[in-house]
């Protein structure tokens, strides 16, 4: 069973690359999770990966670039990306995400919305069909530091549960993310696909929210590994 | 005639005081700028400014506090303020305000945004009617630093001129703010009044904005000092 799933995560990142990773792609976003770490292996089995410069999301996807011998580029130089393949931690039937259970979601939205092409890469207990149903309760938020209590306010008024999420067992007190801001995991229940894209704008909207972890309208394409070793794939 | 600004100024600050401080306020939102100065001058007079508790705006605003002997309280503790009295760069017909001139703009949003009443005071040179019509040419946006290429094409997209804030002479490279992020001044040329609030929309929608220095919908009084030594006043 687990090396089924295992199979099956990887046949689906080796999919979502040969199927869409193209001759005329020079810039690549790569995420991370266990699925991508086979995206990462694919590219890098590439007879062109010399030409290539892969932007990552994260710390750990900066050493699955390095460790599968691609060209580490910056954010920074590259505004504007080919095609983009990240994880996420739930997808719903509109492939709307949540991301950010390892708070890295800040780099993972900018590296998604400088994509022209973003193809999501998940194992079948990610797909989740309504966002609010996975076994992490929440949408992470990343929040300035001196406004987490208005922002934990704010956000209890749109109807949802915030809870600034901790830093323990590594660090006490809050998680301080790679650009020094905390996380607040709000938790709104199950989300409707018609009522994600307005949440999203409402919580961006707010005063100290630096970025969300919904990611709306921005995945084009799923590959979803399933139990039985087999794939789906869908298109927004 | 300097002598008469500086008068109009303190005239202005101490009406906005006098007129809208009320016996029940108890968290007080004290801004910066040179008209600001009186009016941390006129609270500090205040017979019961002993429960008064004062949220800065940043690092200026903490000294006035400090100075005129009131309580400095933190933004932590305090997502709910009675009344703020701040300044502001620019000025329109609907109290719409452009911040940010020294890089505090995130603070002193969460201020304006946490406060039931918000009073802008300030001396007749930034009440410029229409935004963008200042001597500073631009809104300042704060960003996140490695945002801030794919930020700044997103901006030229919206039809505005960005620029990233130089730290010189202090700082070589770009400005650094008390978040730890970049500043881009981003000229939109004049802003009608009525396209404020959906410019501002749009911009803090942005991957990589943090805040902007656009302040719709915030400021309910202004105290315009004139260079009459007489005063305006207008509420929204």
């Amino acid at each position: 069973m687990a090396d089924l799933v295992e199979k099956s995560k990887k046949l689906s990142a080796f999919a979502a690359v040969d199927e869409n990773l193209k001759p005329d792609h020079k810039v690549i976003g790569i995420g991370s999770g266990s699925t991508v770490v086979y995206v990462a292996e694919r590219v890098g089995q590439s007879t062109n990966k010399e030409k290539f410069v892969c932007i990552p999301t994260g710390f750990q996807s900066k050493q699955l670039i390095i460790d599968n011998g691609l060209h580490l580029g910056s954010p920074e130089q590259y505004p504007e990306i080919d095609i983009a393949f990240d994880g996420a931690d739930e997808i719903d039937s509109n492939l709307s995400l949540i991301k950010g259970g390892g708070a890295c979601l800040f780099q993972e939205k900018l590296v998604a919305a400088s994509a022209k092409q973003f193809i999501v890469v998940a194992d079948y207990r990610k797909d989740t069909g309504i966002l609010g149903k996975g076994w992490r309760k929440g949408i992470p938020i990343e929040v300035v530091p001196m406004a987490y209590t208005k922002v934990s306010l704010e956000l209890s008024k749109l109807g949802g549960k915030p809870n600034v999420r901790s830093g323990l067992p590594g660090k006490a007190g809050p998680v301080v993310t790679d650009n020094g801001n905390f996380i607040i995991d709000c938790d709104f229940g199950e989300i409707s696909p018609e009522s994600v894209a307005d949440l999203n704008s409402k919580i961006k909207s707010l005063v100290g929210v630096v970025e969300t972890g919904i990611f709306v309208g921005m995945a084009q394409k799923s590959y979803i590994g399933n139990s039985d070793g087999t794939i789906s794939t869908k298109s927004a």
